[in-house]
């Protein structure tokens, strides 16, 4: 889908949400909406204009990227460029983004309209742009398979190849390494792979600790194509598993398992999650889930829909999103297991294939 | 240096601010005063206490990281720890980030304070972590000047190796291997390789371009070590320059010189760009260096001092930034030269050593 209708989409939900115009400041709403990829620029759009503004060093390659815009070259600070071109587009109410926006952002652009005496009034906004991104284009969901394919044969690759003996940072280059010759861009967030009492931190960063025998080692990785990534977690044990590790393995797959069987269009976000979270509750270990169950992925590593105990996203077809339980166990390490799944015909279809184990 | 002689030093300047509170949400920020390097998280700071919020992905690895903090589990919305804490802390003017938190982050915060009827006031500040930040102690000098050594090694091999019938892609995918394996982690921002008409960008995305005989081609790199960048640009030419090549390169050339041989403690930013200006200005592509002539780095790949036509950050001892101008020449291609310079004894040494053509 061409980023023309795109706008023409957002243009529908700014008029259903009383918004006659809107300032992009977030990096992959702008990205989605207009094309243009580089790292800095605003996007202002009413029902008739779209312009990019951005810097000198991004307006010959945003004019290429982005031919749906009027380009703007802005130097200085806001009052260089902001004042005149809400006057000339005579905007009464202008959007922003608040929740991506600088309190000090945002103070200046009011500043600059005061000190132009143009009566325009800023407007606080959330999710306008992200309600549309939620909702993936076939376009879309194609970039995501090929990320997805990607991570799928880097993860196959290394649940075999990985051993004791052999450090955190180790296996992860190898990873990222065989994600890049593969087509990957850069990542869209570091490799994740702990073992052992690491495995125990969600979010552990790789180090040189050695992997040892008998521990669990958590892999979490994402591949990248053309913006769009995936996002994949293996956990697999480097010998032979003992009863823990068998019991958390069970309870974390089970509950997945339930979680990918029950889902359906209309249900919210906090109640997939509990589809999942009840099975683990179940199984001992409601205490040591203490992330949410899944998120939303696209241009961004993590967006809409959130899959968390207090989500109200609403599933719908063509979502696109994870489907995560862990269990961490201070002092022992942890198991969790990551698939992504889309929403179609208001069922979930798993799009990620990498194997799992069998315990 | 210890994070805790940086609270010390951070907590005096607050004095001298008149900021008896203050709210870190900015991440590099959060890492350098806390040591914590997780992606989520805020840091309260008082005269007295010291405290890190962070969510349950991250709380062990925050209690290891972070010794001087003391450290609280947040989940769900900011109503359900921020008021006990600022209640507890008996905080009267919360200063937090204005730069960095957003506006709707900074709304949330103000009704949680509100729905609890505290009078504790929020305080929009700018700059207060970033001003201890800007000058580096000597632990991160070595850090970068390691990062630096991993730049230039890279940066050396491939302007040796870089000839017509390469692609973009495959040249940056070369250096990126090559500060991986030695030692950089995640690089601080992706590679720039850009040939020929690409090299007018002065930030493009490597592409399956072909390079081209005689075309210039823009290199710009940063391998980073524990958190630190480094920053280095070359140019080269693939195969003969032409006249054209040979008179940007040598402005470009003689622009850094000059600025390097003229910097002094005491000049601000916007004198220091001058005087590199001024060559390139005399050399007639005034107008065809759109960007400032450098910027400060560290844990973020730009940060202050900025050196640039309006900066009036003030040059001192112990800081560390770029000094890289360009000429970028729409349809040819640019010259860009940077290297990592620190400021000591009230003039600039040069760290970075990557070679240079002689045009």
């Amino acid at each position: 889908m061409s980023t023309t209708d795109r706008l023409s989409r957002l243009r529908q939900l700014m008029a259903v949400r009383k918004t006659e115009a809107l300032l992009v400041s977030q990096p992959e709403n702008r990205r989605y909406l207009s094309g243009f990829d580089g790292t800095a620029g605003l996007l202002l759009i009413t029902a008739e204009a779209a312009v990019l503004v951005t810097d000198s060093r991004y307006t010959q390659q945003a004019g290429q990227q982005a031919p749906d815009y009027r380009i703007i070259q802005m130097s200085g600070d806001v009052g260089s460029w902001f004042p005149d071109l809400v006057e000339e587009l005579h905007i009464k109410r202008l959007g922003f983004e608040a929740d991506h926006l600088s309190f000090d952002m945002s103070r200046r652009l009011g500043s600059a309209l005061d000190d132009n005496d143009l009566p325009t009034r800023l407007v606080p906004t959330t999710g306008i742009a992200m309600e549309i991104r939620m909702t993936k284009e076939p376009e879309e969901v194609e970039l995501i398979t090929r990320a997805i394919a990607i991570s799928d044969n880097a993860m196959d690759k290394i649940t075999a190849a990985i051993e004791p003996g052999m450090t955190e940072e180790q296996a992860a280059w190898e990873i990222e390494q065989t994600m890049r010759t593969n087509g990957s861009q850069t990542l869209p967030f570091e490799v994740i792979l702990a073992a052992g009492p690491n495995a125990a931190l969600p979010h552990a960063k790789p180090s040189d600790y050695v992997i040892q025998p008998g521990q669990p080692v958590v892999i979490d990785i994402g591949a990248r194509v053309q913006g769009y990534g995936s996002d994949l977690s293996r956990s697999i044990c480097a010998g032979e598993p003992d009863e823990t590790f068998k019991k958390v393995y069970k309870a974390v797959k089970d509950a997945q398992a339930a979680a990918i069987a029950g889902a359906a269009a209309g249900m919210t976000g906090a109640h997939l999650d509990q589809l999942a979270r009840d099975v683990i509750d179940e199984a001992g270990y409601g205490d040591k889930f203490g992330h949410g169950l899944g998120h939303g992925l696209g241009l961004a590593p993590h967006e809409k829909p959130h899959i968390s105990p207090r989500s109200e996203d609403v599933l719908a077809d063509g979502m696109v999103f994870t489907i995560e339980p862990g269990i961490y166990l201070s002092g022992w390490g942890g198991v969790r297991i990551e698939d992504t799944v889309i929403m179609e015909n208001g069922r979930i279809r798993v799009l990620s294939q990498a194997i799992k184990m069998e315990v």
